[in-house]
């Protein structure tokens, strides 16, 4: 016995990190900090996370990170974005929404093909893993080309094709859609995860969702939709569909009877709060979008007091312009001290809780993402605290969201894999990655 | 003369940069860009800046920075700050104003001696400088230690005392900043300059504030000053001074006959505002600060709009976190988006001319910083744009407000000297710094 346990070695060994991480079990704000801990990995599993020295089982490992002066976190979680719109970071800023999608967006989008598609989703993840990343939901099209993405880059995903029912190609995105959870689901060492991806209500009729929830239920995935994220569609619904909300739309049909990540929210009622936490709907609050495109302020200390499942999503790149969730972190908990007139609102434990554990909760996966406990995939980040802007070291918990950059990221595992190490990223060549995502744009406006 | 033209050497040639600068003659959002430009630098100031290549009179140089790749912009300015108090970052967060001021701020800063100032403003500057900031205007005490970071760590700064009237040591107070201006105006090769520093209306009575003047107008000198940062001051001073705001007070005195630069002013009224424009008062906007504390909202387009001088400012890092003005910048074009409901409002090239020219503008250095243009001096600084979240390059503006991080400053020039190259700081032992900050701050905290 004693023989076996020192013959058996673990994965990789984290030594001499400071560990901050929400608990699966404890309140969403609650978050533990362990000086000089120890994180042991075996299987593309957490096996061991807490206080030096581990147990005797744990000391034999293929791999020691000596991670002195560094913080361990979770990765962090977008709970909502389309990763390929990183092709169009900055085509198009400071325009009012219908112009901008109208005159910039849509018309260059009908451009893009399989390709522009896979090294934009290619950019995206690049540019995520450096950010700390380690997991995000997106929703968009071409969506093989996402999931080789996600595949060849090593980060963690659930996909969802993108589906207007007002297109004309509406049966083929839900087919494709299909052909998504078939092919992928489970793939990648079960990095890649499916959902569908019925747009938003005020794209989706009612009939055509029904048909998207027979597929749901029929491939046992849930669905990413957008709700709620402006004035005026909430209007509509409510002219529209007797007095209904979105929400209250969504629920009298059943959808929420599936998984469901919602993205936005930011025009919701007490009642459609009531909704959401009842109904175990996972919330994606995007606080630099919705204030970049001027939507609007997501009652978001309302819904988590509600007890709804709250992640932060970065949204695409088009539209925020990057996909930095850490300044979403810090977003949220200044927009909501500012909103609500109370700088004790959305503590910083509660800011790192929504961008790692809540993301996870909000996508249906906080059974195995989101905190650094053991039997949780291991999805850990590396951050540097030698930096000016991280001294002194009062509190490293209020450092992380109120001072950290992403920069400060220096090494990702993610499914137990070493994605990037002190910054370099390991098996993609990251170079290569940025001249094609240039060559592909510029031929994307040469074409627009 | 050939061979005279030829003997000459100019300190400094950038070469290959793109030069991205607004410009001190035109609208503040008019933002002129150059492709693959030439910068020379001679006596510490810009003796170019335009089109490759360069005059033949400025292609000997001492020094030649190779910036192909790379971004050149002038150095931001931080137009308000308390540089010493990054010993208090993170000591407490998440308190409304008045408990975290009484119980944790004062209690703390009254243990605060020279050295922990020299230390804490060494450490702010070395922040500052790691994220672009070339000059900052500062309020604190022990402020010949503050003058001493400045001057060792090679950054540009307009230093004040902080006076406030109701304190015991008041008139202490005002010779100690009278003794500032008199030892160190003009120091450090022209580098710091001096303000006077009454903290606010509420804590310094008008004829306190008139010994200030007096001795501001002996000294040649401007003021730095805090006006209607919190609803509750302006009520009281309209309550107290037959209905007056802070701003009409303060104009009612003669005190906007000096030049003024004004933090925070977040509740000003219409005609505030055009009391501000009317008398050239410079405004440092400070949008972390008022979200983190929840102070309110700054009509800052309408300030602009009118014509005010708008700069930004981090405020101290014991409210906000950090020194980092590019995210300022960044929250300045997403707040007031969403509190105008118009994504059109400060857009990027807007926000890039605050937290450049419109700080110079704000504490009236613009004559000689805040754009990249001949005669001014020669603060630069150099950002990587070989970065994933700065790809593809549609629109490089729109990278630095959206998508850039402060830690894509590679290579900051200040007066002419080289300060930090390739992401090294010249001449400053940082990990001294940082150790001998963390040293301070233990040490406050057991003695608070």
């Amino acid at each position: 016995m004693t023989q076996a346990a020192c013959a058996k070695k673990t994965d990789i060994l984290i030594e001499g990190a400071t560990i901050i991480s929400p608990s699966s079990s404890g309140a969403d704000e609650r978050i533990t900090v362990v000086d000089k801990g120890t994180i042991a990995i075996d299987g593309g599993k957490i096996v061991y996370a807490g206080r030096s020295p581990a147990p005797p089982e744990f000391h034999n490992a293929l791999k020691r990170i000596d991670a002195s002066g560094l913080i361990a976190l979770p990765g962090f979680v977008n709970a909502h974005t389309h990763a390929a719109m990183t092709l169009l970071r900055g085509y198009a800023d400071d325009m009012v929404l219908m112009e901008w999608l109208q005159e910039k967006i849509w018309p260059i989008e009908a451009h893009l093909d399989s390709e522009d598609v896979y090294y934009g989703a290619m950019l995206a993840c690049i540019e995520m893993i450096r950010a700390g990343v380690t997991t995000f939901a997106d929703q968009y099209f071409f969506m093989d080309d996402t999931a080789r993405a996600v595949r060849d880059t090593g980060i963690r995903a659930s996909l969802s094709r993108g589906l207007i029912a007002t297109s004309p190609n509406s049966s083929r995105a839900l087919r494709e859609n299909i052909e998504l959870c078939e092919a992928w689901d489970g793939e990648a060492s079960g990095r890649i995860t499916t959902m569908f991806g019925p747009h938003a209500p005020y794209t989706c009729p009612v009939d055509f969702l029904e048909k998207v929830m027979e597929a749901a239920e029929e491939h046992g995935v849930g669905m990413h939709i957008h709700l709620s994220e402006t004035r005026g569609e909430v209007e509509e619904s409510r002219a529209r569909h007797g007095g209904m909300s979105p929400i209250e739309l969504m629920d009298s049909i059943g959808l929420f009877e599936f998984r469901i990540l919602a993205a936005h929210c930011v025009h919701v009622s007490p009642k459609d709060i009531e909704i959401l936490s009842a109904k175990g709907v996972g919330v994606a609050h995007n606080p630099g979008s919705n204030m970049k495109i001027a939507s609007g302020i997501a009652p978001v200390p309302a819904m988590l007091k509600a007890g709804v499942r709250v992640g932060l999503g970065t949204d695409g790149a088009s539209s925020n312009n990057n996909l930095d969730l850490l300044e979403e972190a810090r977003l949220a908990a200044f927009l909501h001290k500012l909103a609500n007139d109370d700088p004790t609102v959305i503590p910083a434990g509660q800011a790192l809780a929504m961008a790692t554990l809540g993301g996870a909760k909000a996508m249906g996966m906080d059974f195995e993402i989101g905190s650094l406990e053991p039997g949780k995939k291991a999805d850990i980040i590396l951050l540097d605290m030698n930096k000016p802007h991280m001294y002194p070291k009062h509190d490293l918990t209020s450092h992380i969201i109120y001072s950290a950059r992403a920069s400060d990221v220096t090494t990702v595992i993610i499914n137990g894999e070493s994605v990037m190490e002190d910054g370099v990223l390991t098996g993609i060549d990251e170079q290569e990655v940025l001249r094609k995502a240039e060559e592909k744009a510029k031929a994307l406006v040469a074409k627009a």
